[in-house]
């Protein structure tokens, strides 16, 4: 299995954090999003007492929680210590009225509207990742007229190719995010804001990417990171206080992929930094790392009912389920790659028969995985299970063709609860008048 | 303009169907779907006269809604003579919220659950076009327990490459969809629903793509439908009442386009199934024609506000908007065209600067265009309008980082209201425990 989170039971029933799949099927119905909290709440604690020892006390981890945002999560991250990086004022409501402090919380996004600055100021944001120099001007407006002086961090895109998937690239000087260290940006950018009498640097952020096996495009970005900021202060006299290193460690969607150790990658990261720092004279930041689909993707699991199966003779097999690219549309998106079972009978036979898993939506792209193994009898009514869909599934999903969207359901010590409603057409036609 | 309903007034702003949409941006706020519902009918009406002009008193087009479901969609399509397509029970409930009557509409699905197919009879659907075995088997089933006949189509796929792209390609043999004529089980169907008591069958459908600009296939497909029904009259006795040839014709996205007179093209497919049926000794069957796209899809537009602009010296440019893959997933998706524009300096020179119109969204893929013509010096605060956004826009959005979803604005004879609301952070949040 891919993750240990997973069994299978005597009968041949797939188990996710120990429960069976098929009786939480039956009580909760399909589709249906599972997330195991306890294997949340454990990848959380090796962040957090990983970056303690690679970087000391300072360090903290932040949840990267565009991955998954619902209030429940934000109430599990705040009794695990974690600070959170939100991405809009939606995120922000959540965390909001989910009671999660906001003064660790950390606002990213390209495009902050003067609504989002004031929003976010007006309810007291830890943190702003500044992207842009229009940003930095409002942030100083509105700090100015509320007189007070808030913190800030500039995202800073290093110039590295993560050498992952294009659209999960984004530390590459050509992109829509941050300023670059290379043409000169991040240096004007610094120099503004250090000008900006309400605004506080406190330091620079990075992200080079998703899906990351090993350390080092970490190693790479800490090591541009860090020599920059020592030209910096160097050359305006601007002291480090914290290094965001972003998010990015990868999950294992498949058997083929890779397994990382977390806490050994992130003490490597901790020793580098330290050597550097000492060697370029610089007091040791304090560092925050963004994991996001490391927390919550293989915590996850999508179960779907099995309906129409076809089988066209010469050409291709279809196993059609009730959900689909509005649960989960990233195989639609970016052809990505799941695990996808039988959960009512695992230990089927699955030598002889492959096909297309897809959804039940009126579109040709509505895929959710292809050449998928699965028993030759494989019919109406069985149970099909998505491994770690913990991640960009729930909260990506639409209502296209009117599909409600499934509930999460929440696993934690051998109970279950719900964390999110399903939603009922009523739901769907709410704002229709 | 690609589409006659958008001019530029004096003050060089972009109008929609006559109005001023810097006007109408500051009235309902940004991001804003707006929708041309004059257009709308005039669209509905080219259908219903064509249709009725080439196939007879009989034939009637049906708005395939899930390109834009909500219900005042439906009760224009109620006060236009319209028949509908619905493709899940949240779309029929929709229908029925608004008042349509629900025995013009045809239900579609290539995963008909029996929820599904016992709440589209409860509440007297038309039709149902049958996708499969299984799906025959339910409505028998439920029709006999509840004691009425079910009037069914069957879909069928001819075995077409319509040469559009692959995930818009439906009417080839290898599809999710329908049986295939080529492989036998498209007359295994036929016996097979000639054969139940409680089903009546009336006809075939069939869908061959999207993006179609000229008539060639549907004539290729009905030639393929019309022979094949009278092999099955021929030998089973099935005289055919019905014939959906579902929908398909192209709209412009950009000036390249070609522009289809749907009019005239209608009329030749009229002439062919007219000559085919004499020519085989068949009845002259009524007619169904599935448009979605071509019925709303230039009646919309999208108005975002321009946010951070990014110059990155010897690479590229960005423009951000306030919105992006969340309500517009279609770049994301299949890096779709459309046509970007200043709608508030339209005539500004947009000769020396190109960019990427991308979203707010923590997500590198969220672009909306790639490589669009701007002027030089544009700006936050910009009013920028994606064009020709009616279809697969509104009804393809997400909450995607916590992003509330526009309006949809309607605009009817000079005067604007809003069709479906803006929804706010607590919509966003209402299932969450």
């Amino acid at each position: 299995m891919i993750c240990n989170n997973l069994s299978v039971n005597e009968e041949g029933h797939l188990c996710l954090g120990g429960q069976d799949t098929v009786m939480l099927a039956a009580k909760y119905g399909t589709p249906l999003y599972l997330m195991d909290e306890d294997r949340i709440r454990e990848r959380c604690r090796v962040y957090k007492k990983a970056m303690c020892e690679a970087f000391g006390e300072s360090a903290m981890p932040l949840y990267a929680s565009k991955a998954a945002s619902f209030k429940q999560i934000y109430r599990i991250m705040k009794e695990e210590g974690m600070g959170v990086d939100v991405v809009s004022s939606g995120e922000i409501f959540t965390a909001l009225s989910a009671g999660y402090p906001l003064e660790h919380a950390y606002f990213h996004s390209n495009n902050k509207t003067d609504e989002d600055i004031a929003y976010a100021m007006d309810n007291g944001i830890g943190y702003f990742v500044v992207d842009n120099r229009e940003e930095l001007d409002a942030i100083e407006r509105i700090a100015a007229e509320w007189n007070l002086t808030q913190k800030v961090l500039l995202r800073l895109t290093p110039g590295i190719d993560p050498h992952t998937y294009a659209a999960v690239a984004t530390g590459k000087v050509d992109s829509k995010f941050g300023s670059a260290i290379e043409t000169g940006q991040a240096e004007e950018m610094t120099l503004y804001a250090l000008s900006l009498p309400h605004v506080h640097l406190v330091g620079y952020h990075c992200h080079v990417g998703s899906q990351v096996f090993d350390s080092d495009v970490f190693l790479r970005a800490t090591a541009i990171m860090l020599d920059f900021a020592s030209k910096m202060k160097e050359k305006h006299g601007f002291e480090l206080e914290e290094l965001d290193l972003g998010g990015g460690y990868g999950v294992r969607y498949r058997d083929e992929d890779p397994e990382i150790d977390i806490y050994a990658n992130i003490l490597q990261v901790g020793m580098a930094v330290k050597a550097q720092c000492t060697a370029l004279g610089l007091k040791m930041p304090a560092v925050r790392m963004e994991p996001g689909r490391s927390i919550v993707a293989d915590a996850g699991m999508t179960l779907y009912n099995v309906g129409t199966v076809k089988r066209i003779p010469g050409y291709k097999n279809y196993v059609s389920v009730d959900g689909g690219m509005t649960d989960n549309p990233r195989f639609a998106l970016y052809h990505s790659s799941y695990t996808v079972l039988l959960a009512n009978r695992v230990n089927d036979d699955k030598s002889t028969f492959r096909c297309s898993v897809v959804g039940r939506c009126c579109e040709s792209g509505d895929i959710l995985q292809e050449d998928v193994p699965m028993p030759e009898d494989v019919r109406r009514g069985d149970l099909l299970a998505v491994l770690t869909t913990g991640a960009y599934n729930y909260s990506m999903s639409s209502n296209y063709n009117r599909i409600p969207k499934p509930p999460v359901v929440m696993l934690h010590e051998g109970e279950s609860y719900v964390a999110v409603k399903r939603e009922a057409f009523e739901d769907v036609c709410a704002n229709d008048i």
